[in-house]
């Protein structure tokens, strides 16, 4: 086996010092009262994934190669067989965790239960367990789950169908806690029908996005971060601070406070909002803790490759937290990559242009550097919409055409993949340079969307800040 | 491929029934209210899953050997491949119909959801989502998939983990319903440590009663069929009925009022308790449907067999119910030839008697009849206790013994599974005979637990039917 395929060296102080770590986070509630106690086993669980993550991914790295889910990189000289699909083992990491969170995520409602059975006992009863929150973890849970097993079950609408349990659980408690009521019957149907879109396009938008060393895992990363971030800030946080936006060409001093007066943060002390973005870290930290533990070893060159599994479960995650943290609009500006990803792509998606079956960069095995790839019209010449489309993406200078010398016809065009267009941009490239630019892009994406999402929300969202 | 193994044919007249009949059942509350509607679906839906169990098996079947998951039937002649783990067909098609069929569960809540909405214009705002019912629901689904992955992730202690979501949900509906708060508190954690025990209990006690064609199947179809019928006693029925049992040996009438005035069964009106049975009917139906439709395919002599994942999801499924609509006590008792399977399987599995790989009888290829198969005890003679283990069921006629002549010692026995039992009892016979009368076994295991719990209830259930 050649060097650059044995499993990438642990260092051993990663465990002494993670170990204790999280020990200490999930015991901290229990020596003294604190004000979040869950957000403490959040923090303290999620340690164990990414140890497993880290120490799993390259024990069991060989199974999946002697059960033929091994896949030759197809972007490097050698020709090492790389152990395929270990998404089949961060998943499982991943939603073990949150199944293992649950008694912590509701350990307040035990505690106040107690109380409640006390009191039961003399007469007056008020049963207060959160159980709208339950179905919505559980819902949540259950899509994980079923997109799991999306690899598998290829082919059925699975998104889908592992959208009807949250729908269903969205709707129930939107019946008990009321909120908009009014306005939002009149969105009705039509916003059900979107958020179950949302999750068929999370869970594929990160699968086309693919193709070189780290870019499925890197991509993950930065959403949740960039949802953790979000979350952070609907948070209690016992100091205020705040942010002034240079805003003053838009003619008005924007300024957003954070914690203030009553340390809420931007929920501006509603307990519901601190709940929802509360549940939404206890879905994201632990996918960040899995993401990280994985591209550790994902990293170039890839020792491991995530295989659909895992793109597809951390597309769930997200669209999971943003129907049920009713935060779906702006969970869609942290996919402004996979967006423009998905537009560019839908030329080749619908067949207008070809389509080959890899659509990765071409890798020149002399330099070492990737270069576009092409995609010919071999069979037909483009069709009249299909050349404006492809004219216009070339004055946008997204992509470079070959024409024909004598007739003009286009004869092939770079692939429509944000990958491609970066090399088109910024010249060829080693595929390491391309995944730092491609992690460059994402975190731009999310920094744009914060600065459109809370500067210029009133703008955007008309005040409405789901 | 020899005749034997080629796909057992369907009828069409069946495909050109049971369409109809699903597609009347499922509109049926459309064209006219009905007391309760989901009903209806409950019994349409599954009819999809028996057709989708009866057409997939047969076409599936080559994948599974083509992906080297196939077995030779150890009880057969011939050595042809038969296409192993189907069930990994028949559980995702349980699990998607019972996705499929949340809308219709809910149907009610919806419907009363939006009288409700106009309420709450009007400034009278009773928000009653049974988000109790959809949290059992939910964890039900969640530990059913656990279980369908349980056969990828052996070793793991799935079905402990699986049930912590089922207990979390027990434990806030039992606060919300506070259905005698104060005697169960006592039991408490035992409880709780039972409950999780039981999917242990029923994931795996099928799985040890496997061997011969049909038999894990045919177990999991007579369960939930005498599961179905202790739920339909408490349903509301138009009609009322009245069984006298045969008890007046134990001196006193006993007789059994289902229906009556209130047309309630034997749920006496509860409305709590109409609605678990009909939560248990929702689980159990289309697990009917999924194994009578594997069963076609699976009978002697199988062109497919199970594999891990049907027994997991049947033993789970019924975990499930048990626990959720309350009732895991009367649960057991369908368990009874299972019981008895895993007692009498101890000595071995705690390997006080040689365990050999497989402990199916042994085919005489001669006379295609099957005899009791022998663990021998070749490394070292058996313990005084096992000594004492073996006489012991030798004289209840268990086991049949084979001593050293000269020292009396131990040198075989047969295994110790009540398939064997029953081939000591009843002499050799064909394949096919012992799974009928394994059956018979289940069935009558079954009817002496509905004696005991109806006619004997006050006995030994103290009054308290859960």
């Amino acid at each position: 086996m050649a060097p650059a395929l044995r499993p990438r060296p642990l260092p051993r102080a990663l465990l002494f010092f993670l170990l204790p770590a999280a020990a200490r986070l999930l015991i901290r509630p229990l020596l003294d009262p604190v004000l979040l106690p869950a957000l403490y086993a959040s923090l303290g669980l999620p340690l164990f994934a990414l140890l497993g993550a880290l120490y799993l991914v390259p024990a069991l790295g060989p199974a999946p190669i002697q059960a033929g889910l091994k896949g030759r990189d197809l972007l490097k000289t050698y020709n090492d067989p790389i152990p395929e699909s270990l998404g089949l083992v961060c998943a499982p990491i991943y939603i073990l965790l949150l199944i293992l969170f649950i008694p912590f995520a509701f350990s307040d409602s035990f505690v106040a239960q107690k109380g409640r059975a006390e009191t039961a006992r003399r007469g007056t009863v008020i049963h207060e367990f959160p159980h709208h929150q339950l179905s919505a973890y559980l819902s949540s849970l259950l899509s994980l789950l079923m997109a799991t097993m999306l690899g598998f079950l290829d082919g059925l609408p699975i998104p889908i169908i592992a959208s009807i349990p949250l729908l269903i659980a969205y709707y129930a408690e939107r019946g008990a806690t009321g909120v908009l009521l009014g306005s939002l019957l009149n969105l009705g149907p039509l916003y059900y029908a979107y958020m179950s879109l949302l999750s068929t396009f999370c869970t594929n938008s990160i699968n086309i996005l693919a193709g070189i060393n780290g870019s499925e895992t890197s991509q993950a990363l930065i959403i949740a971060l960039s949802v953790i971030v979000n979350d952070l800030l609907y948070l209690p946080w016992p100091v205020g601070f705040r942010i002034a936006l240079p805003l003053h060409l838009l003619g008005r001093p924007a300024e957003v406070d954070f914690g203030g007066a009553r340390h809420a943060g931007m929920a501006y002390g509603s307990r519901v909002l601190v709940e929802r973005h509360l549940f939404s870290l206890y879905f994201m930290v632990p996918l960040v803790a899995v993401c990280a533990g994985f591209l550790y070893h994902n990293w170039y060159p890839a020792r491991a490759l995530p295989g659909d599994t895992l793109r597809y479960v951390a597309g769930m995650a997200f669209a999971v937290v943003g129907i049920q943290a009713h935060f779906s609009k702006a969970l869609l500006p942290f996919f402004l990559p996979q967006i423009f990803n998905f537009v560019l792509s839908c030329p080749q998606l619908f067949r207008l242009v070809p389509c080959p079956r890899h659509r990765v960069p071409r890798l020149d095995s002399e330099t070492s550097l990737l270069h576009p790839s092409k995609a010919e019209f071999k069979e037909k010449p483009p069709s009249a919409f299909a050349t404006l489309i492809l004219r216009v993406f070339a004055t946008l200078g997204l992509v470079q055409l070959t024409t024909d010398e004598q007739t003009g016809a286009i004869t092939a065009t770079t692939n429509l993949t944000i990958l491609n267009v970066l090399l088109v941009r910024l010249g060829p490239m080693r595929e390491e340079s391309l995944t730092k630019t491609l992690i460059c892009t994402q975190v731009a994406g999310s920094v744009f969307a914060f600065i459109v999402r809370y500067g210029l929300a009133g703008l955007v969202y008309d005040g409405n800040r789901r």
